[in-house]
């Protein structure tokens, strides 16, 4: 429907799949918000992966591959959006791939597995206990997926839930297009940029680094410097914007 | 249940009614999703009236005033954050006010209506024409509505039916978070600051305004000082934001 060459052909589809989603509980309302927030961050990064950000995503890449015992954490808006994506980085990264909810229904995580199954997702089960630093049904991870994780990749996540994950001692790697966002303070490396045009390029970067070059991006990155990046990205564009 | 002293109060109970509007058929997918966009914007103006907004809000209440058919079109976001403040913008305005959707379904109007008008709203009725410059349903409106008004406001609309508004002589005011958007850009004057602080503003301004202060507003107003105010405020946040 919406025609291939219009100049924001990705973020009108991505917006349609989001909405699609809701329609079957995939993704809450809470969460199209969130996509909205996202989708304003984008625009004014300029709907493209800026350079500080293909950085960022290199060194997620050589975090990934440096680690012991990588996870990703996907939400609903992550399985809606990137799915097929999320399956490409779990090959090369060997990561397991765990479901974990804000607004968490058994039926939700039941949709979301199979979504990403569908897509050829190995999906982490089993009986979900209360093993993160938070309250309430936010505490739940599983034993041998997140809680056991040393790296932790989580798209689109909650400011709360990244600081309990980096006051464990992992290492979290935050996608979140607010360079100003608790999350992207919090998290160890934070990638700003749109989660599909993110997870390819982590990974593409998880076959094309040598062991050399990853261990050298994993020892010597800075997340301050991928923030203000970022801000300096928005502000260059705002300052021209109105010519 | 929110605290009313958390910092962003007003920014959670209005994404609090949204969601819940939302679960009525009153707000739409794509609703939340831009009142999502919006709060990125209004994250970014730092979730407070500015100085250039608070002007924009005084002449946007001399427009009315000075208006000979003022309308406001109110959409499903509009109603569910604010049908309060159009009841009593309304009544200082002496304005009419017109459903007008962008996913107009006659249930949705239905809703829409019966809500604004528990809130005190008198709502105009009848049967809507193709009387917007716009293909297909995006043409309706109430001949004795918007047809016919000299001055409309406008919150929360998009670009294309601003433009249509613009482009048949009408003056119309936009309230928009986004000093970037084709609303924000097409309108005669925008508002760039949230919807329930700009309202009660403009309602205020309606009766503080004397008669020569409203003709000098009227009538020396530039749009793009407004916009490039609220780029600046934006620009200034971002520059400090990591310190």
């Amino acid at each position: 429907m919406i025609p291939p060459d219009h100049p924001r052909y990705r973020s009108l589809v991505a917006r349609e799949r989001i909405a699609r989603y809701a329609g079957e509980g995939v993704v809450t309302f809470e969460g199209l918000a969130a996509h909205g927030r996202g989708e304003a961050f984008d625009y004014l990064i300029g709907e493209r992966t800026t350079e500080s950000a293909l950085l960022a995503e290199k060194t997620a890449a050589a975090l990934l591959l440096c680690a012991r015992r990588p996870v990703i954490s996907v939400n609903g808006n992550t399985a809606a959006l990137a799915a097929d994506e999320v399956a490409r980085l779990q090959e090369r990264a060997r990561a397991r791939v765990e479901v974990n909810l804000f607004h968490r229904s058994e039926e939700r995580i039941r949709r979301i597995t199979r979504l990403l199954e569908e897509a050829g997702v190995a999906v982490e089960k089993g009986e979900a206990e209360r093993l993160l630093p938070l309250s309430h049904d936010r505490a739940l991870c599983l034993r041998q997926g997140i809680y056991s994780a040393d790296t932790v990749l989580v798209p689109l996540e909650d400011g709360d839930r990244c600081s309990a994950l980096c006051s464990m001692g992992k290492t979290v790697i935050a996608i979140d297009l607010n360079p100003l966002s608790r999350t992207a303070r919090a998290a160890s490396l934070t990638i700003v940029d749109e989660l599909t045009r993110a997870l390819p390029h982590v990974t593409g970067a998880c076959t094309s680094l040598s062991q050399e070059e990853a261990l050298r991006l994993c020892s010597s990155y800075d997340n301050r410097k991928f923030l203000s990046g970022a801000l300096e990205e928005i502000q260059k564009r705002l300052t021209h914007a109105l010519d």
